[in-house]
């Protein structure tokens, strides 16, 4: 079943009363007919030192395109007085324009292959103009996509022209969303902050434990009884990025490194794409370190 | 952290547009302040034949009650002409208000210790007018409770006699909800008519599965390699009200039948528990045979 | 890491006094390292009608080829003897002896992509000698993977024509495991009988909820508040072989049938990966309609 | 459906050809008739730098005590020329002897509900002969149940001989293993060593994360989408104790600290339960600083 074309508005504000009667109001007085409406406010905390002082709105709405009587231009004209007076940060999208990902991926091929899966039956339905990787070993299996694939090699030595590649690459093809797709790598500080809130990574633990390299292999000396995967924002710290979502599964003492590393994979390939489709529908709001998830 | 007094309405109607607006417009005219704010459109269905022809908008908002220039009859009184102009199901409560739930129990300990304890930690700030039971096995542990015990005993004849004075009962203490926390009786049409929709089950199968007698008993022969509970709405056909929450738990070839119902009892008390909550905040509303749940 | 070559025993047989005895003292006495060992007595049961009258015991055993200071053929000749004597079904493979597993799809990708990513990376080790589908559309996918595919249509007029040919190419191949990776089609009993406790499937609810055809609009009417997938044997009767493996996900009333779909598809595919990692493996002894699997 | 008497025989060993066959080739031959038999070889990683350098043994028999010639002290006296060849480490129990097992508590009421719950059905059927709090707040309740309650306060500057009256009481009621529900006091060093491997504690998070002190503010501050909780042994280094059993449950943005308390003593009480049976069942058995937990 196809939807019907909508775009998407997410926002966030100051908290204060009537935020959804104003935003509400404005789109019945234009015959928006509302699909979906998610709303969440947070409120401050005492107790909690990291919390914000004052309290913020969040909120995603979809608007049936057809129903409105102008274009996205023009609604973003008319809104904007309104998300001035709310102190609004926000954006809209519209459903028929895909989104363009640039995939980064190394060796490892089991969120590459779910990927192009879900790309190849429309489940994700955006552009991936082309696939960035430090090693040549999936540039058949992409190209036979027909999507371009660029092998970029990254040594201790050629870290920063490296990346500096990747980003010329990536804005090249005029990419708007970085999927590390079991990258391996650490990013440079300037790709980080070039695409912040924009780079996805997933980490083959549950964070906040067994943070850095060989996950898996910390939780086994551990001896947890479930293991997980992380889906994140890459931010400068490494593995320390607003979490957008996270999943386990059980094991037992009879499960070696090994077992775990195939039992991980099969979270991390989910996750991951949980967390991109959650991002790339405008459902993940940030507030601090920590992520609103309309889901 | 104690919260601040606040009403909840929660509400249905057809969908069109502007209800949102209309809606919140109330609340910000009279400076209300939005605590929480839940909503769902559900479309209708061409494939699915039991799918309503129309639309219909579901809703639930908390206000914090200080914020309102007047008090709950008032707002009653106000709200009305609007929610009559939307033809509104709808319904609102105060958090100062307890809601008095009656438990019905049988033998078993799990979930009743379970409620009695969330009770006594205000986790369930209710009043519980009355604990009633078809064998006496619990009275000297409720009434150290201090709740009063009714045993009403039900047998092969009795029935009718029966179910009619747990009916006096339960008006007596004016009881909102009733529980069957493992009551394991099927109750009258009379009693289920008379408090539909405010009579909550917890049975010992993921539903649709294991109808009726013995559920672990048939999942054993079946198999399976999950078992779970459903707490659900009673109607007069056994097991098939609208379900509210469910949950599961893996087991595997080693664990039998008694093994099944150990694992089971964790499952079907937190599963009620859950279940119950969201009933109490007014967070289940019914389409059909289906809820809206609004975690 | 590269696992060492092994031997994997997997039997069962009618339990009595000194089985565990007996079969380890045999490899015990050949100086055979044992490096995994899963035992289960199924006991009896007087309340459950279709419960066997006697207790059967079911064991796995992996052995390093190498301790044994003969091979496989002369294990299988020196075994025998014993295991007459205890009434064995039992079996012996080498693991140095790759499976051969035929997969059979129609034209949804997210499982055959998934096998054919574990297949690549040999965390599936096993041979694929052909993929047959019913449509042509995977045939550039799977060819370029460098594996046979052959396009058997199947209508309402030739079934009996279209399963014999699926038959006689599996026999062509040597195929051992026959996989319905989503391949929508209804076996002939020919087939099913041919191939007994060799076809795995993986029906897209949580059984015995939902049995047939669109299970998700199914789910979706009934209201359930999870929804899963299982895994299983292939038997005459539509839905109800043998259950190898089974998970499922939390979804709620803001999901679509198309959610539902999306977020089952990832269940499938890990719930069907397992499965057939199981069998393969010389996990899973099935008895009656259920199955023991030695995870 | 009661169990008939049994014996349960719990050993670890360095790892050898012909453990298993020696074993059980000494319980066939005195026709003991085995119930339930787990195995596990623990192989050394080159990769783990905190393995062990030479493999394991791990082994948990229950044999039916009617099967046997002899009694327990009989079984201890004969098999011990054969542990001690093996260099066994090794127990042997008798079902028919209940456990005696003491609760420490403090104001908390979930765990002690929950325990008190299980003990009354029997489905723990064990002697509590005491519960010790450092508050008199359960006194009531406790002795409700016909348990006598010790309330030893705890503050900053009585420790030493407060934990000194704990353990005095402990040793008269000859208490076998200590029960931590959620006790939320760090006990002594001394009495950590007194019963190694006998105390069971539940922390209220996913360890490792979220050690310590208010573990649910930790993690609604980290924004974490599953909480969890950890049953472990005590040691004298907080919250690092080889773990038992763990468990997590999904929760998102709109769930505040207060929500996540309330799901989290869900957990809190199963992962309890389930990981004290375990261990009263010898079930688990320590491998420096983790467990196999033969469920």
């Amino acid at each position: 079943m196809h939807r019907e074309r909508f775009y998407t508005l997410s926002a966030s504000c100051p908290d204060r009363v009537g935020i959804v009667a104003r935003v509400s109001g404005f789109i019945a007085e234009h015959r928006g007919w509302i699909l979906e409406t998610s709303l969440h406010a947070e409120a401050p905390r005492a107790d909690v030192k990291e919390s914000e002082v004052d309290g913020r709105y969040f909120m995603r709405i979809e608007i049936k395109a057809a129903s409105l009587p102008f274009h996205l231009a023009e609604f973003r004209e008319r809104f904007r007085p309104l998300a001035d007076e709310l102190e609004m940060d926000w954006s809209i999208t519209d459903s028929a324009v895909k989104k363009r990902v640039v995939l980064l991926v190394s060796k490892q091929e089991h969120c590459l292959y779910d990927l192009l899966a879900r790309w190849q039956s429309k489940e994700l339905d955006i552009e991936i103009p082309c696939v960035i990787s430090n090693h040549d070993t999936f540039r058949g299996f992409v190209e036979w996509h027909g999507i371009p694939f660029h092998h970029v090699p990254v040594t201790a030595d050629n870290k920063a022209s490296a990346y500096a590649e990747v980003q010329r690459i990536v804005e090249e093809v005029r990419g708007e969303t970085i999927v590390l797709a079991r990258y391996m790598q650490v990013l440079s500080p300037e790709l980080c902050a070039a695409y912040r809130g924009r780079i996805i990574n997933i980490h083959h633990s549950f964070l906040p434990s067994f943070v850095g390299a060989k996950p898996y292999h910390q939780a086994w000396t551990k001896g947890v009884k479930l293991i997980g995967a992380t889906c994140h924002y890459v931010t400068e710290e490494l593995d320390q990025g607003p979490i957008i979502e996270q999943d386990v599964i059980r094991i037992d003492h009879s499960d070696s490194v090994e077992d775990m590393v195939r039992y991980g994979k099969d979270i991390e390939k989910t996750v991951l794409a949980r967390g991109l489709r959650y991002h790339l529908e405008g459902r993940v709001l940030t507030h601090g370190n920590k992520t609103i998830v309309f889901r």
